[in-house]
């Protein structure tokens, strides 16, 4: 499972990389490949200063060895082995219009002393962050997430739909951090589900992701814009990275295993403001995406 | 001692908006008052798009009530009630030669159920953070931090010296936040020193503040600089950012307690970048910074 799943994620990293490469029509991908002391590697792709995308990274990596004793706890577990690897990206547009957006599907395993599998699962999921809410750009990017879901079982979406609202809350803000998406987690076998299932389904969702984003890219990227949108965008990118920073749990995760920082915070964005107490006006366009996200709505 | 030290930081805002305002010449401190739903409030001042202080805000609180949940792990007691206050600033200039600085002075104390205080403590400091290195600030800083520790006891410098230098330590990066300062917690009254000691020595280190960071100021603000400068500063204060939402404990210590967001993260600088995998050229000033930080040294 987990070469089959390596094998996906290296394949699906170079379909996102090429595809995302002819939207942008200037600027490329750099390439590092890193190696982790402890384990594993991985092999990072961050694009900069193109004509859509200010900067992006699709990273992929495997990470094993011995479970880092500050995730043993949050494992429930005492000293083990785990091997973990997975596609993470972050793309930040340089048109205000044009939503960021993230998404990343991993494979877990653990072992017990003599190497055997104790417990296996899959996580993942994607979502968009607006700077102008575009209804059509939130409902499209639902519908082809539900689509996805819904070839599986019809419980999926509004469950993961939910628990995405539920992950990406920047709570000491009191909001969320964009329009949602799918979040799903210890996607694990049982009565109704092989691993296999499993697989298939966090693939299905990995294969849908271009569907999904490239569509509101192409309608949105040429838009003009001006000065007051472009800061705007850069005030709500200090939103994310409050959020990436405080409670992100994939970022302590890279943290904690000694990951490659810079692969992990290539998700910063490249430029940022922080103004104090700054609200938009009542009645703006601004002012409307903050009423979106103190409350997360359904789109489909 | 609550009423003496509240009475002492109002004052002591008082003297550092005034004198940093006159510093600036153009921008002035706006002024927020809050409230805290539990207990207490705060007096916030954030200055923004001056003419030296590209933003920063010198803030006073003064919390009450419940101890958090939270924060009974922290200070190992169960419930208890709870009163704390204090003054923090960070500046971040304009100007990159400029260094941003950062402190902080605050009481706390708790109360057993019949309302006598079962523990009492001040802690405090003041750190500097420059984004090019010029010897004779770190050493002028840190020489005034000293004589103001000497007048109290010979062991306080080092000692608090080397603690700030630990707590800003950026681990995930593994270099120091600036060129550190002083960093004191958890000054109770023991049998060399009284509470009155305490308040002596935590007062004198306030007052030192302006005496520290003003003439660094005086002699930075109108050194020429151009946008590889600026570009530079700003990638730093990323790590600024880094610093205060993945480890600070008084940021945390804020969201925990329910802090009013805005007067916490004033400390967020106005602009930042994040480029991917950016490191000096050797032999560059921005190199040298970087050494600097990676071992801290002896200003003194």
């Amino acid at each position: 499972m987990k070469n089959k799943f390596v094998a996906y994620i290296e394949s699906l990293q170079d379909r996102i990389t090429s595809t995302l490469e002819k939207i942008d029509g200037e600027a490329v991908f750099q390439e590092d490949l890193w190696q982790r002391e402890e384990g594993g590697g991985g092999r990072t792709r961050v694009i900069e200063n193109g004509a859509v995308f200010e900067k992006g990274g699709v990273n992929i990596s495997k990470v094993f060895g011995k479970l880092p004793k500050s995730l043993q706890e949050n494992f429930q577990v005492d000293e083990a082995n785990f091997f973990a690897c997975g596609l993470s990206l972050v793309l930040h547009p340089k048109n205000p219009f044009v939503p960021t957006v993230h998404a990343n599907w991993r494979y877990f395993e653990m072992y017990d002393a003599d190497g055997n599998i104790v417990t296996q699962w899959f996580g993942g999921g994607q979502d968009l962050t607006p700077y102008y809410l575009f209804e059509e750009d939130a409902v499209h990017f639902h519908t082809t997430c539900k689509e996805a879901c819904d070839k599986h079982d019809g419980s999926f979406y509004p469950k993961y739909k939910k628990q995405c609202d539920n992950y990406f809350w920047n709570a000491h803000r009191d909001e969320a951090r964009g329009v949602g998406g799918l979040f799903f987690d210890y996607l694990k076998a049982n009565e109704d589900f092989s691993m296999e299932d499993r697989y298939n389904f966090t693939t299905e969702i990995g294969d849908s992701f271009l569907h999904s984003y490239v569509p509101i890219v192409e309608r949105r990227k040429d838009m003009k814009y001006n000065q007051t949108h472009k800061d705007w965008q850069e005030v709500r990118r200090g939103r994310y990275v409050e959020f990436n920073l405080v409670h992100d749990k994939g970022t302590l995760f890279g943290l904690k295993t000694n990951g490659r920082i810079e692969s992990i915070l290539m998700s910063l964005p490249p430029t940022v403001q922080w103004k104090y107490n700054h609200v938009p006006e009542a009645g703006t366009k601004e002012a409307a995406l903050i009423d979106v996200l103190k409350s997360p709505k359904d789109w489909v």
